[in-house]
């Protein structure tokens, strides 16, 4: 595609054809990996041996588009941590590679880590509950209430173990569904120190005869405690029977976000989702597509404005660092991309903008410099050759 | 989870049960496969010469979860065309995936072909249009106007090889995405035996000032063309410029909806979405999503009804049949699970109703016979079991 045709228009029909153009522009490159024997790859599986469960455990890992890329050998990611790991693992990276790819991502690039299970109902139940759970039904929760060893594993030997083998940059958000929501809102609770976002999909509060919800209302009453935090949760619809208006699960979901409408700890970024058209199983797409995107808000960068005005990136960034609670620089691989970009519309001094800030956020990264150098010498050639043809022309 | 301490409870209060124990049950099982090196897979990569084409064109494929299981040999299935297909392949397989696994999947496993670009501009656009398109500005479409072309490659290479390669049922449904749509469109109209279903995500048809509503005027008018036809087709939201109150490729697209409204021909099913919150880039998600549910409307079993009333499932498909003008039989690894869950709910008859069906719709399959024979015998040793245990209390 070539942008350069564009600045035969003025500015404002040159925007808006780039609004169409880029229509066209969206598909354009792969970013599975194909591996030997061409096979579609889109992690890798390992274990651990967990001192704390004192067995073998299974996680699979997602690293994004540029994590290879030898262009970006220092770019640090956020990390996803996925209960029920397996499961959600294809459907929820495949959604995060399409949203976090090209210019006008909505999400940063991430690594995603699944855990996947051994005791489902040990590791992600906070208390021992076998009997009369689920309003006197009794199901076969005799491992129950294993939560806080799991959270142990997780703190002391996954996560240490994630943060030495990847290029992290310390930002961690914990998903889950159903009982894996239940242990997400558990931890937020009661460890909100572990992870800095949390998404509880349909999360199965109804636990304990709603255990969760008697510890809210003293948690919440701690208004550091959250500081900085997100929370997404989501409710799916539910068949309600004739026994009962609603079941225990929508009920104590409701509860909750009525907890946090009326009395939500300060520091606490919060939403919470209703899909009608969804069903426990399916809840979890949506809930992760829109519940990343709430804890995003704000992350697309607007492309066509920082060709006139470079210096709104960072200050984008500074107000999603600000809504995060955490630092988020610029990545340099987005930077990059909107430099050269500039470039092709002869936005020399936009591009040079955006390459001088990559060099102050990667300082180590051979690659800035260069491609600062390089443009800088464009730029130079392009008006030395405008020099020396005005001067042949009046040479003539 | 015992499911037989249930039958403690009435029937309705069982149900109940059931609806709150599903939440638990869930999230259970993996799908994606690993590989040596425990790599984790989600396809293959090929390419093939074309003819038609006269170049080396590639494609990646993803088989469903039960493609491989040995239990199931003979069972065949749709497929599902993704045009861009590297761009998509991970998200759409993924969403895919996650909602056709287990009893209450609300599509049906595919085989997904992913088709990879070479010209892109030339194999997806109808007509030659370099010049003025797009409201006077020019852009690089010279290659334009080669969709007859690589419509003969699909039609005549590349949907024979698949159909050799794989199991397939014979229903085929066609994805794109932007120009893709404008493909995918384009083939509803001029080659509608081709494909059974489509999906147009946000598609250009503003191309070449509307060609595709100009034809449209004109094939509506044949009633028979689309018999047993089904389009889905969506709109994301536009920035809209001062120059013009809406874009091109917004209004082209709603006046395309207006169309089906007033004048659709009456064998075709369609539906429209328009997704405020979706940019252009993003819109693919929820278009999959919302598009692929809308193809397969009323495709999810009522597995609690199935317990007392298995003949539901084939009167279902039989309408679901109907509605997609195609024959689609219950697959038999999802008729396994469900009658494996009518036994251990007791509901020996449900079982044997529905495995005595999948050995009629599967004949050459023989776990199918196999597993019906097993549960006749269960049956009886139950039977058996409970006159001896009488006796036993008579005797003593």
């Amino acid at each position: 595609m070539d942008f350069y045709l564009l600045r035969l228009f003025n500015i404002k029909r040159m925007l808006w054809g780039i609004g169409i153009l880029s229509c066209l522009l969206v598909p354009a490159k792969a970013y599975c990996q194909t591996v030997g024997d061409s096979v579609i790859s889109i992690g890798k599986a390992y274990h651990l041996y967990s001192g704390e469960l004192k067995e073998n455990r299974s996680y699979w890992v997602y690293l994004p588009q540029h994590y290879n890329d030898p262009r970006y050998p220092t770019q640090r990611y956020p990390v996803l941590y996925l209960l029920d790991g397996d499961v959600n693992f294809h459907s929820l990276t495949g959604m995060l590679q399409f949203l976090s790819k090209g210019a006008y991502a909505q999400l940063p690039e991430m690594i995603v880590v699944g855990i996947l299970n051994t005791d489902r109902t040990r590791d992600l139940t906070p208390t021992y509950a076998n009997v009369k759970a689920m309003n006197g039904i009794s199901a076969s929760f005799e491992s129950s209430g294993g939560a806080e060893g799991f959270i142990s594993f997780l703190k002391n030997e996954m996560m240490p173990l994630i943060d030495s083998s990847y290029r992290t940059m310390g930002y961690r958000i914990l998903t889950g569904h159903s009982f894996g929501g239940l242990a997400a809102v558990n931890i937020l609770l009661h460890h909100p120190g572990m992870f800095h976002s949390y998404l509880a999909i349909d999360p199965s509060l109804w636990w304990d005869n709603e255990y969760m919800l008697r510890r809210a209302d003293s948690l919440f009453r701690d208004e550091n405690r959250f500081k900085g935090r997100q929370l997404f949760m989501s409710l799916a619809f539910k068949e309600h029977s004739e026994i009962d208006t609603t079941t225990d699960q929508e009920r104590a979901i409701r509860t909750f976000a009525a907890k946090l409408k009326r009395n939500a700890p300060v520091g606490l970024r919060w939403n919470f989702a209703y899909y009608e058209s969804e069903d426990h199983g399916s809840v979890p797409l949506r809930s992760e597509l829109e519940g990343l995107r709430f804890l995003f808000k704000g992350y697309q960068a607007e492309v066509k404005q920082l060709l006139q005005k470079p210096e709104l990136l960072e200050a984008g960034y500074k107000e999603l660092s600000v809504q995060l609670g955490y630092t988020f620089l610029p990545p340099e691989y987005l930077v990059d991309w909107i430099a050269s970009f500039c470039e092709k519309n002869g936005k020399y001094s936009s591009a040079k903008y955006l390459l001088e800030m990559n060099v102050r956020n990667y300082p180590e990264s051979k690659g800035a410099a260069e491609r600062l150098h390089n443009v800088v010498q464009k730029r130079f050639s392009r008006a030395e050759g405008r020099y020396q043809s005005r001067r042949g022309e009046f040479l003539r």
